[in-house]
């Protein structure tokens, strides 16, 4: 028999109000779980921070029930399998619901295999080799379709989905323009990531900053954020244009539904699509070969802002949520021990 | 010498306040004018009567100069070459912007040459075999591409784009629903033109009742209607549901700006499509074609509200406008001599 150590957790300490704080987190524990039929126990190495886990505290997100104090908070993580009562081998490098733990049992039906190119760190799979990663590679490859010398306006442009939708766009011959929540965010987005331009959305006068980054309008544009930012994208659409509809403000918070300008669909003869990744599934392979490749490579960059330990998650969704991040933020749950 | 015998027109007796009547319009007549260089006569026989004609009382239409009283009513018609000073012959049958008189003089690169297969009146140039057919057909081609089973709404389903659109996407194996105006035009929709079932927009649980018609959903839309409709519409998508926006509101009155609900899109992976038929002119000869040879076989039906002379072309401008059309609205120039 295996001693049953306990397992370092964080937990909810208080509800945020606003803007999460570090101290609404605080490390714990819970006892080891036994396995139940077809799970698998993961050793949990890099935890991934995503806007949308601020939704469950007090509210839930979509079908998620609500977190409250002193339960774990959840999350997914990329870890290795050690135990298995399942067709999931041992040693198989997997993607789950972890929550924010050092160890996690699921269902292994909920655990997806994920496979990384040498070269690559394993938290690629959280981001620009996961599901944002396969979004920004579908809205380009299904929806936007950029031609050589065409623009291509990014919103969030530095963000998980942004970053390497842009870079990607750059790839194919257009030019990039990103629209971002900061100067810093500005900066980053032209000196690291390839844009040509970059526009601080909701300041006075950014629409014409825009219409001055893109001179021959606006071909391509995928839109994650607010009303006033799609406003102001789609009155400079070529004609032929097309947008990708992937992230909507009134997702996430109680904004007013956001809405779309036929007219202005018309005057451009223009194509919006929502986007919703899992139709793209078929993409998936396709996309970790090439964009991979391409990570590997060197060819594109894919920043991260790392936190080492659990102990540090709080502050890292802190950072996060405070819109300061320069990249995907990931929690490495144990420095000392995981394999990249 | 020809003698130079006066041409019957008809003219603007007074600016309509709200819907047109005939009073508003008066037969006169002009002098017979010379050809300048480049330039065809045509003996017009039909006149095409559309709603846009009704902007030009009083305000203009897009680049076009408003009417006021006195001068000849706008508007295209078709006919046949009699005189030419450029390089279409003589006997070619034509589209132009004739205006409302029996004979017209234009610049030869303006005068469309139409073909209308053996069987169909020549009128169907103006509408099923026209540009408004070829918006419907492009738009079922391009953009809504029915499947077997699928359910595709057609709002204004009697008009000029939408009948044709209706029985082309019974012929693609989908259910057409129709969204129409009046009662009357509802029992037309479903007794004349194929449709599954119609319902009257705007009347008290409409809603539902197009719900009701439409239990799987709605898989592809073409709008021109109002913003109610659009609502109504978009939040029965199916998934994967396509929206063509041939038609909005605020580009004949002053009404606000149409807008589509953005999380609507996506909750439906849905596209939206602004169609603009100079696009599909590619499709032209192919629109033709086919739905030449599916009039022609009496496959399908464009109804038509024929008013003979002239004379009439007040009192048909009325009926157009009074809604109470239930096909294209058309007057025959000269009753007695047209060929078919």
């Amino acid at each position: 028999m295996m001693d049953d150590p306990l397992i370092q957790t964080v937990e909810v300490a208080a509800l945020p109000e606003g803007l999460p704080r570090a101290s609404d987190f605080t490390v714990a524990s819970e006892p080891r779980s036994p396995l139940g039929p077809g799970q698998v126990r993961i050793q949990v190495e890099t935890l991934s921070l995503d806007p949308y886990l601020r939704s469950l505290l007090g509210t839930g997100h979509l079908d998620d029930a609500p977190l409250g104090p002193g339960q774990v908070m959840a999350g997914r993580g990329i870890g290795t399998v050690t135990e298995t009562t399942s067709g999931v081998a041992v040693g198989t490098r997997v993607l789950a619901e972890t929550g924010w733990r050092a160890e996690a049992v699921v269902d292994a039906d909920q655990a997806t295999a994920i496979t990384v190119p040498d070269g690559v760190p394993a938290s690629a799979a959280l981001g620009v080799l996961g599901m944002p990663g396969l979004t920004a590679y579908a809205a380009l490859a299904r929806h936007l379709r950029p031609a050589e010398g065409e623009t291509v306006v990014v919103s969030s442009a530095t963000g998980g989905v942004g970053a390497l939708a842009g870079q990607l766009a750059r790839r194919a011959g257009a030019r990039p323009v990103a629209i971002v929540g900061s100067p810093a965010k500005a900066a980053l987005a032209v000196d690291e990531l390839g844009y040509d331009a970059a526009v601080v959305r909701g300041r006075p006068g950014w629409i014409e900053e825009l219409r001055a980054a893109c001179p021959d309008r606006i071909h391509g544009y995928l839109h994650m954020g607010d009303q006033e930012t799609l406003d102001g994208v789609v009155e400079q659409l070529a004609v032929g244009a097309r947008v990708s509809l992937i992230g909507l403000i009134d997702q996430s918070n109680g904004a007013a539904p956001t809405r779309l300008r036929a007219g202005a669909l018309m005057a451009a003869h223009a194509a919006a699509y929502g986007m919703v990744v899992y139709d793209h599934a078929d993409l998936a392979a396709e996309h970790v070969e090439v964009v991979g490749a391409l990570l590997a490579a060197g060819t594109i960059r894919a920043p991260e802002d790392r936190y080492l330990g659990l102990g540090q998650a709080g502050e890292a969704f802190a950072h996060l949520m405070s819109g300061r991040n320069r990249g995907k933020v990931v929690v490495i749950v144990d420095p000392a021990s995981t394999q990249e």
